[in-house]
């Protein structure tokens, strides 16, 4: 079993371009940006350490690195992306300071599915590091861009990277983080010497075979899949200009997802919208699942357009695998539908 | 897929004797462990948290209280147990003090099966509560119990449990934590909403069905199993008694759990004796699978037995569902051939 385990590991590293013993496995992506974090915060011997991150970045890394904020026990600065959802290597660059120990920027966001410039922001931090003889660290969550971009460690320039392994059609409760050569970590949670001590419980060898066997289909359709629904992608946006209602596309077109459409369809209520589409079959979201059922909408949308209203309707579309030029043409008509039927009592006159 | 969900914290709420909100969802019993003691040291207000735990608690306690208290987060009490690897409840009352947040003892112990008193402990607590007008919390670790033991929180006295499903013959990578209504944990790792807010992830939905599924079958076969594996044990502990080799049996005989069978072989190593069990298809281990390759004798038999040398070897026989009494006799027979064949080089003269 044994083996096993750690021929997954081997297997994984490979396709991130890295060292088996560089790769340990958790819970998933929550764990794997946690455990970055505060093992990094743990093991510094920064009195007041900082960290640089945006302010679109997942749950698991932003309310985080608020609490540890309000808790003192870390300095933050939250970088604003830009408006079309991107952050600009040379604000993280700004941002950081002597007592900075860390950079965390998302790869790609979970919902506008725009792709942060990974390997510029790795070059200034490699910059900064050079002329001011620091060592801060460079952490990417890359949970959404796995299955269409590259996740090659050394390319990327990034110090520890967040994989999870339900975003690319494997099972739950897997994922990894990986740790280059050299980086120290102490763990948050303590007991058995599993994962080379810094995730200690029984290992799930099945899911971590798992992950591999994930990650391998990913790289193998990974081009051809970004092409197709690059294509899906594009139509669908272009069709949605000529619904007659306004609708505001959130996120960048050329920097994002293949499989990511978020719109914003002013004074309609995004409930409304996604139980609308539910009741034909369609699933939307209005924001994060992490974050459903908080009655507010959504910190993403809000952080790229500070206009936004809580009576405005944000929703996403997620292309897959599964997902057809039929399903889109399908989805394009029920919005067209949905939308003439509630803009008559939404719309301003 | 949310009803699914909130149906097996019922389930497992049930055979708890606990409502369903006093359940959250974890990866396991490591988690659950780490998660009951770092959240209530960050809830605590008090300045230095004093934790009374024992010396032969799992690693995810015992670990994670020796850094607590190398780091100077808490004051730890590490309460001694007998010789017959049980705690004396008036000596867990006599390390309770005015700071003291926590108790944490487990129920069964994982190498050598004694069942700690744990009503009687929650006793003493309560007792010393209502004198000192404390709120010291009562957390166990019931994940090796629960095939044999009841499990209500009720009768137990506990304010915290944890529960692993791995142990149950449900899959890896699921556990729980019940927290007693109007405890107050801090979640240690943050994100989403989920379980509470107490463990962000994405929920894994179908092992939390496994996991109540397990433990519906556990309370269904409980009775039986017990009185069938402790006829079992105990004929495998009195036909040892007559090898002629010096046999050790670890732990009291009386409170231990009906598949726990632990003996020490002076002068024999435990590697030697796992090897050549293996080698005639017998799984055997010479400590916690936590703490397996580390070279060092299990610390779970030193403090029951100072004495007990590296050179000794201890070994744990498990007996389980699918154990029946021939696989014991070919058990004994094979030991008693394996301790006639090694005692020749190994035992003095």
């Amino acid at each position: 079993v044994k083996k096993i385990l750690e021929n997954a590991r081997t297997e994984v590293a490979v396709f991130l371009g890295a060292h088996a013993d560089e790769i340990i496995f958790t819970s998933g992506a929550t764990e794997s940006n946690n455990l970055a974090i505060l093992g990094i915060l743990k093991n510094t011997s920064v009195i007041l350490p900082h960290i640089v991150t945006t302010n679109i970045e997942h749950a698991s890394v932003l309310e985080l690195c608020k609490n540890l904020e309000k808790s003192g026990k870390a300095e933050i600065s939250f970088v604003p992306v830009e408006s079309n959802g991107i952050v600009d290597p040379r604000k993280i660059k700004k941002a950081l300071k002597t007592n900075t120990v860390l950079v965390s920027v998302m790869y790609a966001n979970n919902e506008i599915g725009t792709i942060q410039p990974i390997r510029e922001i790795a070059k200034e931090i490699r910059h900064f590091n050079k002329n001011n003889n620091s060592q801060v660290l460079f952490h990417t969550d890359a949970t959404q861009a796995v299955n269409y971009l590259s996740i090659n460690v050394e390319k990327l320039g990034v110090d520890l990277l967040t994989l999870n392994a339900a975003k690319i059609y494997g099972p739950k409760s897997i994922g990894l983080l990986y740790i280059r050569r050299g980086v120290l970590l102490a763990p948050v949670y303590l007991g058995g010497d599993q994962e080379f001590g810094l995730r200690p419980g029984t290992e799930n060898v099945a899911s971590a075979v798992a992950l591999a066997q994930s990650l391998q289909i990913v790289e193998k359709i990974k081009e051809k899949e970004t092409k197709r629904l690059t294509v899906l992608r594009d139509y669908f946006i272009g069709e949605m200009g000529k619904t007659g209602t306004q609708i505001i596309i959130n996120g960048d077109l050329e920097n994002r997802l293949p499989n990511n459409i978020n719109i914003t369809v002013p004074n309609i209520p995004s409930d409304l919208l996604v139980i609308e589409l539910s009741a034909r079959g369609i699933m939307s979201s209005a924001k994060s699942a992490c974050k459903s059922g908080d009655g507010k909408s959504s910190y993403v949308i809000k952080a790229i357009n500070p206009h936004t209203k809580d009576t405005d309707g944000s929703i996403r579309f997620s292309l897959g695998r599964y997902t057809t030029r039929p399903d889109v043409v399908y989805t394009l008509k029920s919005l067209r539908d949905i939308l003439l039927k509630l803009e008559k009592w939404y719309q301003p006159e």
